[in-house]
């Protein structure tokens, strides 16, 4: 069976989750603490990140965006890439947001500064990371929240990986407590909805040692 | 006729260029300094950034990842991005590197302290910034060396959308002078072979105001 290379607080690898799950492809998880540079993981993937999927037949697939475009490609159905070419630029502008800017401006470096540094051992969590993270964080949400107001999914009426990824993000930023789901009512709304999906369930379930997510993580009527 | 909308030391928008140029799409360009928040570029690209093409029948595409991935699902050949599933997987995992990590720890902090904000007048350099991100540049070049000296392109036998998205990034590197292109002989010899190409000509002529490229820039055989 295809193996998941993956980590709990890691967006991409949440992503991948969600998007195996709700296309119904099987797969063994393995949990990689990337930052530790496992020699064998490496060979794998020389970038050291995760998500990594190793496909029955060897083929390596690094990354979120490399991950649902191969199944895009081989799969004969697009469920979460669906529509016209001018619809799926427009799901993959959204995907790109949420993976690229959005992960490098606020996820990945809240992440780096509290958890990884801790497990890492690397110098003291800097504030000033912290805090422009945080800052940044308001001015995605604004526009998520307005985008979740105007469709029913992010990138229109279907669902898709750009939901996929946002879910995916956010659940990160939940679990450390980030989210002000009071300032946010149609994001919230959207969450909810995408939460109870069956392919949520085992982020629910996630527990890093050390960090306890708040009370209302785990709760689909929160 | 399409529009592009680009800015010269943007490794995105030169990817674009190159990509069309390649493709043989023809596009008018439109120089966008998208950092003066034009209100009728935000409303092409919320995001404010470049680059975004704008094609005749009105659909926007933003971004480098969303313009490759746009002509791939239109155009019968595949040009850029041929293969297998598992071939088309290798290219994106080195479009994505080059395009996500390597922008975000190299290219876009350079651009930013050095060049947008004499242009935007907020705050000063800052060479902590600068330091780390040419420190990591070493890092990076290793890698694609590594590649050059294997592979024929970057991602195997044919040209793709790694090479593209690399050799913007890298053009963009070498007009600040960053490239030590001794210490990187294969490199080097892919860099060459991907410079004499018809598509890569107009950006050997941008000229940014008060930032002058080297004189080896615009050599074909530096």
């Amino acid at each position: 069976m295809r193996v998941l290379h993956h980590y709990y607080l890691s967006s991409g690898s949440r992503f991948a989750r969600l998007y195996l799950g709700e296309q119904n492809l099987d797969f063994l998880p393995k949990l990689e603490e990337y930052w530790q540079k496992d020699p064998a993981f490496l060979q794998l993937n020389v970038a050291g990140s995760v998500p990594v999927l190793l496909e029955d037949d060897g083929t390596v697939l690094c990354g979120a965006y490399v991950i649902a475009e191969y199944f895009d490609d081989i799969l004969d159905e697009h469920a979460l890439l669906s529509g016209t070419p001018a619809e799926r630029a427009e799901v993959r502008r959204l995907f790109d947001w949420v993976a690229g800017r959005f992960e490098y401006e606020v996820v990945f470096p809240l992440i780096q500064e509290r958890i990884i540094r801790r497990f890492t051992g690397v110098g003291m969590p800097s504030s000033t990371v912290i805090r422009t993270a945080l800052s940044n964080l308001s001015v995605h949400l604004a526009y998520f929240n307005h985008l979740a107001e105007k469709r029913r999914w992010l990138a229109g009426q279907s669902l898709s990986i750009a939901d996929m990824m946002l879910a995916a993000s956010l659940s990160v930023l939940d679990y450390m407590d980030d989210m002000r789901w009071e300032e946010w009512d149609e994001l919230k709304t959207w969450y909810v909805r995408i939460k109870s999906r069956p392919c949520f369930r085992t982020l629910l379930a996630d527990q890093v040692v050390g960090v306890k997510p708040p009370p209302h993580y785990a709760d689909l009527d929160f």
